[in-house]
């Protein structure tokens, strides 16, 4: 496992075969210390990167690259791949060291955003310069101003915990892709009331950033996302802080906080209210739309080549199928 | 109608039969001035009390008799009472004044709590009084002080629009019915802790002051009822007012916070979170069970005598009966 | 009633006023010639525009003024309003005659788009010149033609019974908004197939051209729209016309298929298969956004002036609330 | 293994960690005989306590020890626990004897009621006691009667297979508690008959001694209780008892069987009638509540220490927080 | 009126126009004596056919008419049809007596069983002279031995409120159906124990006698029908006949009673148990099939000449579709 | 392994015992070659017969018995059956060879139809040859016509994927026992079009055999059976193969495509039409009941001995009972 061997191109884990050898760069998800039945211990792994993820299994020099592969890490693993018939799938590694940064593509491990966080941000930024309605520009730039508390969490968190945009800044990539469909979709629905809108959509999944926790990379609800529920939480920060606006007009708060509890569209998915005007409807039907495509994007990187169907999918209620591009 | 002749006992609504006059005590529960075909007014009133509402004609005197029946006041009507082939039942009322004070019992025209609202206050502050936890009793005596803005709104408060108890003191009364039974259930069920269920019990449904508005006896949704939910808005009253006590501790706060997000039990009943405590799931339970004994005693009002059956209703998605306590 | 005194504006349906003298200009929307119970003939009349619709009774001239009142024509009528205690609302009619073309404006009498018809189709025909796909565009030229018999049935064609552009064009519009929504999301979710999803939004609908007929006015179901489903006749349709052009390729036409069969979004709203495609899901969210936002604009027209909330509406599944946009 | 050693406090399951010496006294739950691939035998056993089950492995000494542990018995067992990182956690048992009664606390082997079958029988018996209505009693003395076939059963039987108190006498402690709840809550809803109440509440399960076989511990379903169900099998058994009580009323034995017929509350629960009294309402509540409080129990048993969160649980419809008593 | 003139044949009710003048004969369901405005009483009448129900008002000679048109009797109205504006259709009787037994077919007036009643008595005789097996047979004699109390009220009920077969010998023309149709169907699978599912086909749904009472015509739910539902009291009743028959084998009871338990197939619709065994499936589906298609039945009987679509009906949660025989 | 030992009979696998030794014929289902940890080759087969599959492994002689055990072969294996403790059961094979045409009953090893293919033909042209409409006759002739492409596609096809006459020639059995059942039917139920139910009941799933491909014994859904749907594709075929007919009635296509299209009965089981005939609701029922039916055959094929208790099982929605016959 020298350095100048991995000039080879990625190996990525959806497409591994039985009794192939491996030499590539992953990221460690988990590290397990486990105990041999005479005693010894060895190293379980979690290897991943954003297709997928495999079991390590490391029964060597185990104090020795215990701190090599501490999660989050990437590391260069050399070994071999094999699916026991009883036992599934594992990788033996043979050899491991931190990666070096020239050896991988850091998209190539993780699932991110397909943009630059700056960008994003731009984009943000943008879409709150545009709001005329003072109380409405005052409102997103409190909690979106650089270096405030909320924005600084809101820029990291996830969007979800699984099915879509479950990664750093995914949060922001999600509002943000939102808020954008939404502005552009009052092009073709003139009766909507654009700033009222796009700042829901910016807003709706606020509640987010106290619903989760992200510790060492694994995202979890917090007690406050389990006993309170993102939306209610959500809900009390932008009241809380719409009240400390003067003036604040009652119809613009009854229309932004209506947007925030009515977003997941349906009483039985977890709004205490139904969407009632057309600002609600449209922010929840492109919220729908945008996780559902996410999906998609997901569902997709995981696909091994030549094939177009994904297995079935919680998120989507079915299978998602990827046509060939050319062919259309 | 001179006042001598009503010594007959009070003629009930659902006792009325085609053709029977009619001189007795009712409430006016609307009033509307109608053109004739000629141009000539009338008024058409509804005019009720415990046991039902019937439509009431007044074809002269309109001018003189208008101030009589205002919505609300108990009007002594002389008339006929007539079930029409077509056009259904009617009271032709022939005269109307105000009662008499002594001319009626207040419980045979509007439905009320079974107790007086003294006696209910102070099982309240009985209950209040119990609380040991220092942080629990202030919340409670925050909310429920004498003289406090919430206190006098939430005292007069109906527990419903319709279905149970949707008349003045109802909210109070039901409240008090939830504790009572919660703080009861804790004798057989020791592991619950009392003092938070109690409060919760005493606080689910804080959010009806803000949902309702009560406006000549018309029980309405307001826009924020309509727009936030009655559990949102309570939720926030709560939060808010926890958050000006000191030292309030943080499990307590989501303890009780949970219980009132939570109290519908199903998110499809609107309860963006389901309990997942047992003191949560206690004062859904009750607060389920005094609703639906709520619409017993609601139906058993209307029925008339000899009837065992009420219809269909939509509270208890089904027919209520009621045996003759003799039998058994 | 001379034709003179129509310099008042429009007085609205929704507006009428128990005794109100009314003369302005309707639409026949159903006569019926009655029998009075000594055998001579009246007319019971429905009159309408956009905010609603009354019965209007004639109960002379029977014969001289039935020819004026076919269905579908504009009267201007003299009469009293008035609102019977028991029989309810009805404008009893004294004068009727045809109205002159320049006594109403045609958009206050019946729904229709908000757009001209040629301007709708001039956005359909920039639509289909975007397309590049040699196959989709040639499918789309041969359905949208001018002459065509299918050109001229969608052009025509409402988009629903009720609920939501119930009147004609409303096809063609609704069609054309989603087409134009979808068109424009595009934008914010480039991994969409963007001429695909297109040409789906704009053929999704097609089998309505035969589940539907409109007959003076009227929208019915077909025999064939209650037995096969407007879904199953454009997939029909659409599949028997893929399969008369060359080399049509296979990927295509499955995707371009599927988005019309699984458009309603789930089996139980009638789709025989669900979205597994970003495109078919895209169509269907757009489609589902653009009904309901439909269903916003008909509750707003019928709407009384200071009124904020419509009833229950079954298409929302809830009551619209319209917040007056100067406050925001 | 020598009997002193175990002076240490019991280990629980729940406790357990990989590598970790093990000397403590379990239950055996089940036990096979297996063969290695040579042909020579092991036994595989299922070892519990109140937190949990695993798996132990004896490889040597099968023959000698077979007999030490029949299913049910209380076995002092030596070995290793081991989480091997393919196959699973597994004890490796090294030496096992029967464990002397006063190694243990049956307690923290089996679930079992909180209360002794003793106190439980004279709750029972007091609430018979206080019964006035002469048919009721003798009904429930029928039933209850000390040296009865059906008051044996009843006695030892589970309340359930799983989820609530599965274990001997769960079935006495559930409808004792559901008994004594409904007696208490009929304080705060004085509306309803108690002693029709009490005495549903008690007989409302009664089919379960049918419905429910008890087999070396383990807890079946008959063959009668999947194609009758335990409610028709309850209704049989106390209709045919009331038959056979001269001058039982048939009102008071409508109201009783009406009670055991719908207390699963809803048709989809299995109850083929739904509630439509008072008393009915109120069995089916307080018989949910405490099934559901008997799964918080369940939960709260096997949570490790420091944990507040159980995991999804199929009863609950989610998951169950035990917040920190203190902290209140 | 004279009795001569009626050679024309009977006028149906779904036939009437308005102004039409009526002599034909009809049956009455509803007699009721009402007062005019002025005290003078008048009778308000339901009149029927086979097609529909009218209203039929009759002003004049009350007292001497009034015996006449007892509820059940068929007679003959002279009158008027007409259809007011406001006050929806009636028929105005100016003269009424009896009907001479040649003067209308019963069948013309009253829905009924196609077969007679012999004809279906004899069908059952048959099946039950089929059975071989001793102990099923034996059960089938007990139960329709002519001249045994359940026999006769099980020859006479309805088999429904509505719906279906919801008249005199209705329960044994539906029971024989679905008891034939098992019969046949037993030949297209082999599996099945023909003797078994023709026995529970027949028995199914016995416990109808005792949930419905049929009291001058109408079909009422008795108190044991709505509080213990037709299932558990035909269960009861076949299970008590079982025990009387000795040494009745275990698994043919189990069997025959699951049929009866699990028929309506889901527990929503009322089957605490759900079929399990090929019988109770079969005579599920086949009893549904029966329901479904005497809908059919019930809903083409009502359809005006030319039509051929029914309107919405909520037993077939759709609309029916009669295509005219003779173009197939 | 001689060829003169077999002459015991099939050992099945349901009736496998831990440590049984085994020499007896199964169908390979699946081979994969493997490598072990040292690199060298072994083979993973799932080895079947009709009462289910079981996992052989062979170590040796690996290319030796390679091409004798290709998917789809019987093969008489010699081997040792274990349930390992950890890993499950699996047989490791000592020897495989081909096994002889006589030494194994074919429907011993796979699941198929219960009559040969002729006999079931045989049925399916007499029901063809009954039918008198000229038009139905000739359209179920160009279908079903010996040699045609799709008749020997449908003659081969499965009924489904699995639940029910997943094998050879099921999709024949299932119409033919559908159709069988249907014309049985029309005798107890004569108000329906026997002709047209027929011809539905036999052409209802002839989309399947573009929806399900079969390779190597798997069935499969196709791409088009998963974008497009089964129904959909059966109405494309009959509705084009119809409208090659000169001069077929309307009605009757109506009829027989509503009848393709609404065979699943519900929305939400895939129909985009509901049953709104008889012949349809017919159709439906009937299918319905063959594929429950069906499921009790597969179900009882894989019950050991002496078990009369399937387990769960999705397409019955519960689990299946079979009573011993005898005790009938």
């Amino acid at each position: 496992m020298d350095q100048q061997s991995l000039t080879a191109s990625k190996v990525f884990v959806r497409d591994l075969a039985d009794g192939q050898a491996v030499d590539s760069v992953f990221v460690v998800r988990e590290r397990t210390r486990r105990q041999k039945k005479n005693g010894e211990p060895f190293l379980k792994l979690q290897l991943g990167d954003v297709t997928g993820a495999i079991e390590g299994v490391l029964w060597e020099r185990v104090d020795e690259l215990f701190e090599y592969c501490a999660p989050g890490g990437a590391v260069r693993v050399a070994g071999n791949f094999c699916v026991d018939p009883k036992y599934g799938a594992s990788l033996t590694v043979r050899g491991l060291r931190p990666a070096e940064r020239n050896e991988y593509e850091a998209r190539d491990l993780e699932e991110g955003p397909a943009h630059a966080v700056e960008q994003m941000e731009a984009g943000l930024r943008e879409l709150v310069g545009m709001t005329q309605n003072p109380f409405l520009r005052e409102l997103l730039e409190r909690f979106f101003a650089s270096g405030s508390r909320i924005w600084e969490r809101w820029r990291e968190a996830p969007a979800a915990k699984r099915y879509h945009q479950a990664y750093r800044h995914g949060l922001l990539e999600h509002c943000l892709s939102v808020a954008q469909g939404v502005h552009s979709l009052c092009g073709t629905f003139p009766e909507i009331d654009r700033e009222l809108a796009v700042s829901g959509a910016l807003l709706h999944d606020i509640g987010k950033i106290e619903a989760y926790s992200v510790d060492s990379g694994a995202i979890e609800l917090t007690d406050a996302g389990k006993l309170q529920g993102e939306i209610a939480l959500g809900y009390y920060l932008v009241r809380r802080e719409i009240e400390e606006i003067d003036g604040f007009p009652a119809d613009t708060a009854e229309g932004l906080l209506h947007i925030i509890l009515s977003h997941h569209g349906q009483l039985e998915h977890g709004s205490p209210v139904v969407p009632c005007t057309r600002e609600a409807t449209l922010v929840h039907m492109v919220d729908n739309l945008g996780g559902k495509l996410g999906s998609f994007d997901r569902l997709e990187k995981a696909l091994a080549d030549g094939e177009r169907w994904s297995g079935f999918d919680r998120a989507l209620s079915g299978s998602a199928y990827f046509a060939s591009r050319e062919a259309a």
